[in-house]
């Protein structure tokens, strides 16, 4: 695309994390921002971030940041949302798309609507994407490729503004879903809130045990095993310990988010969860057969739709 | 290893699935068996076995299969090793051993041990290894390669015995550790058994809520969006999909076996998410950021010991 006009003539990231850092280098690889301006709190981020070359300007303020940007997107933890909207109100350019990368919405709409000033445009946004790994140094072109960005329009929010965001996505190798936000946070509480919650639980839970089989064996021999959970880890625990070596402050305000709708999720697991404990203690083999061969089908209705990663072809070692 | 002298001279696999077919590619790769005999229950799995080329001979039994065999490998779902082990006893060579690969062991000892005759070594084993994929053509000689094989002997196996199947196991590429029954039951009931059936259970709970928010949508607008739970799922919970994408009967026959350290780790369990339910409900920041720091640190352990998969370097698009 490169010669053609960009997209945006000047697009501001507040927050230079794996997100920001991906989007700068998605934005470079083809001709997407006349120019990219970069914020992170921490100098030695900033600095990082010119070296790895995917800004064209980094600031020492968000308000900095964002002035004179036609498109400013917060790529920064939740927590910090409100803060931020309040930090670049004022310099904001009339007309400009004020976005976000978090993954939950309604939180959004309510922390960044109120301070947004006339004639600025919300229009949060959710790539489902990433990797385990954060910081600056996580970064590449090619993460939302082939992956869905969600864009959560509010009632007031004109067509050509969504259309125009919907273009960045595109150009960025996304997919683009438009929903409302409420149903955002509901899919998104069981498709990723939950797992990451649940993944985190079971990681310590094993930890935890693992330090009491230590105690135990070097009671008993003379010889102490540590790391019996992390070396045979390859069982199917390994997987939850990636998704619980997620970044803990970006998690930590998502369940702060989304809190309703996790809950809820979390109520409908752990009755799930209870009915196939009981199936286990009564030895019930029927019950967990049938349960077990609903679930492999909808694996397989990932795998066909194309959403099951690269590893599926890669990867060996994984269960059993 | 070609021109050496094989550890056994013949080797009978009971079960021609992913790891029966990978033991043999495994053996075939070097000259780890000087015949490897095969059975399994269907004509159609022993015909594609003899097709695929990995079996040096097929049998219709499984007690013609373990005839005259060195080495007697168990490769089945766990349900089916008492009848299997009436079935070889009469026919096995004095001094054989009689091993398999199946994710309990306790209820393997248990299973086996009265019904082999005297002369006979019945040493259980482990290969902490897998996919999601089953059937002979899911097999491939590398799957055990720096994977853990977990053996476990009886109060009253020869070290001879032992230290043979260990060759035998570290010629297919895996590393060999030696525990008692129980132990293996407690750990892999955290590290395997545990993750399956969470994994199982979240999977189940959101195809049932998918299947909710499609007839919430229908009744709300003209547009039913199925599969958003699907095409969502690069969040965290496409990771989930892949192990309830495993084989049912075989997890079935894991959770009838290893009821008691399942139940004792889903306990556990529970009381954790518990826990960091109540962190959630409460807005309890501090509390979940400091859980999920700790998590992450044994992320890094994993990832120290390369047991993290290749996934690693190759995978995009995972959490957030």
């Amino acid at each position: 695309m490169t010669g053609e006009k960009p997209i945006f003539d000047r697009v501001g990231l507040i927050g230079l994390g794996l997100i920001g850092s991906s989007m700068a280098w998605a934005m470079k690889r083809r001709n997407i921002a006349g120019h990219i301006a970069g914020y992170a709190r921490s100098e030695q981020t900033r600095a990082r971030a010119m070296e790895l070359g995917f800004l064209d300007s980094a600031h020492e303020s968000a308000a900095a940041c964002a002035t004179d940007c036609d498109l400013v997107v917060l790529c920064t933890p939740l927590g910090v949302y409100r803060q931020i909207g309040e930090e670049i109100a004022p310099v904001l350019k009339s007309g400009a798309i004020v976005s976000d990368v978090g993954s939950t919405k309604v939180s959004v709409i309510n922390a960044l609507s109120p301070v947004m000033p006339e004639g600025i445009h919300l229009l949060p946004g959710h790539p489902v994407a990433g990797t385990e790994n954060s910081g600056p140094d996580a970064g590449f072109e090619t993460l939302f490729d082939d992956r869905y960005t969600i864009l959560t329009p509010l009632s007031d929010t004109p067509t050509a503004v969504v259309d125009r965001l919907r273009a960045f996505w595109e150009a960025c190798g996304a997919m683009v879903e438009i929903m409302d936000a409420e149903h955002h946070d509901r899919v998104l509480a069981i498709t990723s809130h939950l797992p990451h919650l649940i993944a985190y639980t079971i990681v310590g839970t094993a930890s935890d045990l693992e330090n009491q089989l230590a105690r135990e064996q070097a009671d008993e021999t003379d010889m102490v095993k540590t790391s019996d959970v992390i070396r045979f880890s390859a069982g199917g625990f390994r997987d939850f310990t990636r998704i619980a070596g997620s970044d803990p402050v970006m998690w930590r305000d998502v369940f702060l988010n989304n809190r309703e709708a996790v809950l809820e999720m979390l109520g409908r697991f752990s009755e799930d969860l209870v009915a196939l404990q009981r199936a286990v203690r009564w030895s019930d083999g029927d019950k967990l057969e049938e349960w077990f061969t609903r679930t492999r089908g909808i694996r397989r209705s990932i795998v066909e739709q194309k959403q099951a990663g690269t590893f599926i072809a890669m990867e060996t070692g994984d269960d059993d």
